[in-house]
């Protein structure tokens, strides 16, 4: 059986053979990069219809399209991660966290923000003093249910 | 002496007296709310002069200013945040990490998005379908630099 | 300031000293005693008006009815419980876990049972080889968004 | 010698290929869908009558009801679960242990809910604000042994 | 309010003060040293008349033979235990697993020893090489439901 | 070279081939079935002339006998054993092992039970209410040397 | 598709068979010999023009280049190092690392060294009572931004 | 007793009171700035005499001379150290350890750098795209004994 | 109640006052230094005539005696030590620990050294390249049992 | 290219086949049998005439002394060793780690035993009530510098 593995090796080739950018990808299957990359690296599921478009548009072999439309499981092996780049990241939370959480209680109420109904952007940002990483995340306000 | 863990918790008991919020806190003193709950709870330090116009604000004791604006010691003590909240953005650098990376890679070269000479915004996002929790992130872009 | 720790003391001790349940605080204030005693011991904010209420039934001091609406940070110190009667959960999430993903995901689709918009209860199952107990959750079905 | 890995692999590879559900094949062997998933990843041990039934249903070769029927050594790689489905499931047992303790303790003295003379079942609750998943689990209470 | 620590302390002062051994209370209460010691320790709960006697026994106040008897929250801080003579059990469980589940296996089917309804002694053997430990374990055979 | 492991997938096999049982194994090479099962599977060293009998009887090939005679390496991948059957012997340790420590000091003196000069056997106990597993361990008592 | 760990293992074959030293491959394409040797065993990526330099002057494979001169994905895989000659660095972050940070914050103010621009150099320092390991760390200051 | 973490505090604070710097009285009692901060803190040990003239600059009271002169017990807490510029000279072991040790073995043989027979610095460089902190560590070598 | 802790403070600053050394303490009670300092901070048990000398020899209090003639309960905090004194012992155990296993067996038979009939020393060895650090161990060689 | 892992298989055959132990082998190529062993499983590295010598001795392919000569990355896999023999040097390390600390300060001053400028042997030690396994460590002592 062809796993969401091997389903990522061909499409990092082809994209590779093909001179792609994720951006250039997703713009052609019409949908965002994050999720676009996200759910090449077996890390989400694409809708059917987005996974057929990408078969196509990279010459997978069919079998692929019903791969990358399987729920994933998601494994991050590294409980904190190495990768500068990432550990940032980690940093943020790690530091800004308790604050996150008090605003989202100021703002909202007792609830937390969905990673599930979630959606997110990076963008470049031009910049005199150096270019800038925007990180945009979006996810719907979760209540806690009191009963 | 006084520590930072002091100085928060009489802000917090200044704050709960006054009926003050954390946005309503950052707007007199002209700062981002991120970054002074952050700075009110010892996860930063304020410039002098903020730490001084908040002294006065909330009727701390003169020393406090002092000690707002010496630089903290960060500590996180979870390395998996247990609070749901807090564990989601958590979750998010776990699974969407290597989305990161490969967009910030892509278009901008080998490096990061700085942690330090950062900034981040909490906003209300009206939604028919349930409001929305916005979380943007801004960080300078750092080349690895090759020597 | 009083903190949640110590309103549970308070109330450990009120239900001790009036021969109080769980089950019947839960009922005198019209909440379920999962929710009840879970908002007791600082791991979920009551309602204020149900705040209120507990605080009479208990007699406590006044200040602890906004203590008990405050929002918490769950904090779970022991990353392995190992108390037997909390571990044998730990266990079945484990042993089950991968099981509750697949019929989560043949049932609804690709998408997780919320732990917030969330209920449990416990009830006493007779049974002729000796009594059962039975733990009923439910939540919210959310779906990944694709975008 | 086949192992419970390789008969694993069978199966999803059967199941795949007739279009089967858990549910349906859990109702063609007469067994519930959370066994019958769990006994196929080899987390639980099959019945042998069942095994072998199971075999028949999905033509596998004779020696896999054997090794189905085989006592598997339950192995939870990930002390934390990653996946955000499973995760949940955690964080319950985090957040409410200590509740299900103190009910349990409540309702039928010292001593705990069995994991191993227990069953489990996933429905899905239709409901207008957003069908739900309801999880029953139901083991037998064991009292602590005093002597 | 009383707690399980504070009993005992008070338990082993007047053990020391007494020149009593924990067989000698436990014949003295007629109950097992190792359930003796253990419900002591604050690892299990006394029957409300063992507590009684035992309180009377040991002069104790009144109030602590209700908490002798509640349900005790387990807690053991080591995962790997570090004194050598409690590493050597932790050793042969980890040496000897194996060997246990398979020997259950096959004598009882699939299943477990319980840790609940369990009992367990300590004895002196003597031996003209050198006097032998002795434990013996007995707890009820569980066996795996299958639904 | 042939490994621990290599000799026994062919100790597994060959059992599995004769329908042989762990006792019936241990019967015929006259040594003890837990002995007899971790020499088997690693964790212990056959005396040569044992080691010549079990190939003997298993038709194993010559070299297997001088593998199985070899002190082996012990290693226990799981801090924390997940297999609920190894996991309720862990928790044994845990919630018992400073009772164990208290009553060997009592009866023996400041001083261990040895692990090496250590013995236990299995035996299923009949019982009205239920067959019990019955774990004996005899292990020589070693005093602290005080030099 | 050729990894860095492929390119790694072609360039220490190389080296041993032409004999060169990391100094001697780093004098050679005008880099230094801390960056070149990183870079060659996938812990950074070459700038392109230096990367076909290399693959030239060690005879690889032309795809070699683009490998070397793709962003590497950082995984140190011990959280604390085993090997003595790594270990000591760690024990001076330990040791040191409150130091590190004081003299820094007296020196610039409320902020770090980058490690991402940042440059460093091993040199053999002669010293009658022995030679002496000199590690230069050279990293831009980077203050914390306050909004 | 007077303990180190004593003298911490003390120091701390007639260091705030006085407005001295880490820099000025390491001057004043003729030694590196790395090392003072680090004695001060309770990381190293004084040399006897330098113990003297530091509670003489600092009027501390005569008992902290010898406290200060005592042998350490070297503890540092967090295995990952959380705050971020401690974490960034982790984080380059962590990248960088294998080129330390590659280039070390390359200049001086099988062995490694002293964190004992050590010294550090850390000065402002001044650069005119912005200041630099330099780290300058020199350790003695020691070579493996072979015998 | 007297504790361990409170009598080795007791003993440390006797031994300050007195200007004595663990040599000189241990030489005066008749016991090597090794096993007087680890029972005088309460790893070991003094045989209670021991006991009462070094009571006598620094002047404790009658009880302390009692307290260091108990077993103790050896904890140690730290997985791996932190003080480089220490650690260097715990890279030796990292780095060797196969050797002495090897040679134990080689001069032995499958069989461990034991560490409770044990005894250490530590002693200066001069050398004109540097004194030397001795360190003896004995420990009884320990069979394996097969039974 | 060969690896350490390749060489140490080749000399364990070698040595299996031809019957030699390491004493033997360290006899004749007048090592001692601690630095033969290690070296030979990949923990020290061989100077190259000794490597040459064994290579000789055992009839191993001539590249095989290039790599016994090369400085060796030392892993060791697991934080608490689990094999009894082992496991006991590990918990001396811990009961008696303090005491070795204090008294290497005690006759030296501020410093270490290096592990680097180190040496081992281990001897059986006759005795009437049991023979006993001696193990002598030397290390050079190493004064922490104060600059």
């Amino acid at each position: 059986m062809m796993t969401k593995d091997d389903v990522t090796m061909m499409i990092l080739k082809a994209k590779k053979t093909a001179g792609l950018t994720w951006e250039g990808i997703a713009e052609k299957i019409d949908m965002s990069p994050v999720f676009t990359h996200s759910a090449c690296v077996g890390m989400n599921a694409f809708p059917p219809a987005k996974a057929e478009e990408l078969v196509k548009l990279l010459a997978l072999p069919q079998e692929a399209a019903q791969v990358l439309a399987e729920s994933p499981n998601k494994v991050f092996a590294q409980t904190v991660p190495t990768d500068p780049c990432i550990y940032r990241f980690y940093e943020i939370v790690g530091v800004y966290g308790p604050t996150l959480k008090a605003l989202i209680h100021e703002k909202f109420g007792d609830g937390i923000m969905s990673a599930i109904d979630f959606e997110m952007s990076v963008t470049r940002e031009p910049n005199p003093k150096g270019d800038r990483v925007k990180v945009e995340m979006s996810g719907k306000y979760l209540q806690y249910k009191a009963w």
